[in-house]
């Protein structure tokens, strides 16, 4: 299934399925009961949303991010051994963890803004796992019966921020300077993540490309490291880091400014696609 | 004012002010028009608390953090020139920010909990500032105009998470690893903060001590910087930051058993006071 959250033409707030180019307004039957996508991963509920709800053409509605104000969004740094490499860094044995709050992740077809305080406006592509069951202390053996599905992020990093202190939180929270979506892909759907591809394209330009089995730290032992530390719940997001080739290094630097398109694409899953503007 | 959060004796959660040794339960009476405090900050109606609500003993309710879930938490790691200066490094010319998670963050008098993962459990006594109006772009000469008032906080620490990467945040999000509180003191009831003096004690004996004017960054720039990046909203925390004298910089090293009763006081606030257990 591929679960998506969205406003209509008349800017009520839903969510539902996708099927082909039409979403199914599940939310317009649920939303008395569960207010919200999250709601429906809390209470167990995801599959009642097959097959239900009016139909409508995709292109009519605005996506949003498809946990619209998840939790927790936990962001893991430096975790692909090709963008490791460009670094400098060395492989790590921890997670490097920061986060991001749902204001900063726009949904799929809704522009990126590059604010006014820096015009070091960076891409990166990657996976994002989205928890279906919460719990702490998961042991990695179990750590996939805990995640409800995938979609893509574009966890766009404002770089000179980024590294005013060696804390990364400042680049990584501007408002509006990421993405998520288009959908979530339910877990029963991809017969082994770690066998996807990653793409990331500025103006259809390949940008990053790779192998998700690249990640220096595995989605289980992530799941096992963060939930040692805190309890997840249902909607809570990870982005698993992005690969090599962000605009930062290469040469020469690729900035994002106005106009420019970003593709996020991960085979199994979709392409997320979004716009640049000014603040 | 003194303003707090608290569960009474029935576990019936509520707010109010505190006068003396008895707490006001104005909740009780505007309960259905604000559910909780932060929507009472949210509405701009915090005067509507003073004097409100039958009177109770503040020994009979149980105190929860003074904004139970705020949508941020923001710390300033490094902040004050003392600590600066035990942990080896120059005077930062940006603050130095993380986040901490609602559920990491205990109330007065609630025991703090040693992880099962850890036993370098650490204190650090700190100001926080509540945001009463929220906004972006905030100029630091109008950032008071934007501040609620003023609390204690311990930003309890786990200091092998906390270095396992250049990242805190795993070392500063343990659950019930830190507490805030006792109340917020409104800030028409404060000179001067910078003239407060914070003062940390464990088991009653003096491990940091310093005035709010030894602040690397001041409140006002914290604020501009911050506001720059992400929308401030009401109820908003920011933790400014600890002095020198924290466990892990001691000879010999002071780390939080079960047992330990934990002090932080800040002139003019109260004193935030929390034992410890194991999880």
């Amino acid at each position: 299934m591929r679960l998506v959250s969205f406003t209509d033409q008349s800017g009520q707030a839903s969510y539902g399925t996708v099927e082909g180019s039409e979403v199914l307004d599940a939310g317009s039957v649920l939303r008395s009961r569960w207010p919200d996508l999250r709601a429906v991963v809390a209470a167990g509920a995801v599959a009642e949303l097959a097959g239900l709800g009016p139909r409508r053409p995709l292109a009519d509605v605005r996506l949003l991010p498809p946990i619209p104000e998840p939790g927790k969004i936990l962001c893991i740094g430096l975790n692909y051994l090709s963008h490791i490499a460009e670094t400098g860094r060395e492989r790590p044995s921890h997670p490097s963890i920061f986060t991001r709050y749902p204001a900063s992740l726009v949904g799929h077809g809704t522009p990126l803004v590059r604010p006014k305080a820096s015009q070091a406006f960076d891409y990166e592509g990657e996976l994002a796992v989205i928890i279906g069951k919460g719990g702490r202390h998961i042991p990695a053996a179990e750590a996939f019966d805990h995640v409800l599905g995938y979609t893509c992020v574009n966890e766009g990093s404002i770089r000179d921020f980024q590294i005013h202190t060696p804390q990364f939180w400042p680049g990584k929270s501007f408002e509006a300077s990421g993405a998520i979506g288009p959908w979530i892909v339910t877990a029963d759907a991809i017969d082994d993540i770690t066998r996807a591809e990653l793409t990331t394209r500025v103006d259809g330009a390949v940008v990053q490309r790779a192998w998700l089995d690249d990640l220096a730290i595995g989605i289980p032992e992530m799941i096992a490291y963060i939930s040692t530390v805190i309890t997840l719940s249902p909607g809570d997001v990870i982005a698993t880091g992005t690969p090599g080739g962000v605009g930062k290094f290469r040469k020469p630097q690729l900035y994002l400014v106005p106009g420019m398109q970003v593709e996020v694409e991960i085979t199994g899953i979709g392409t997320l696609k979004n716009g640049v503007v000014d603040e």
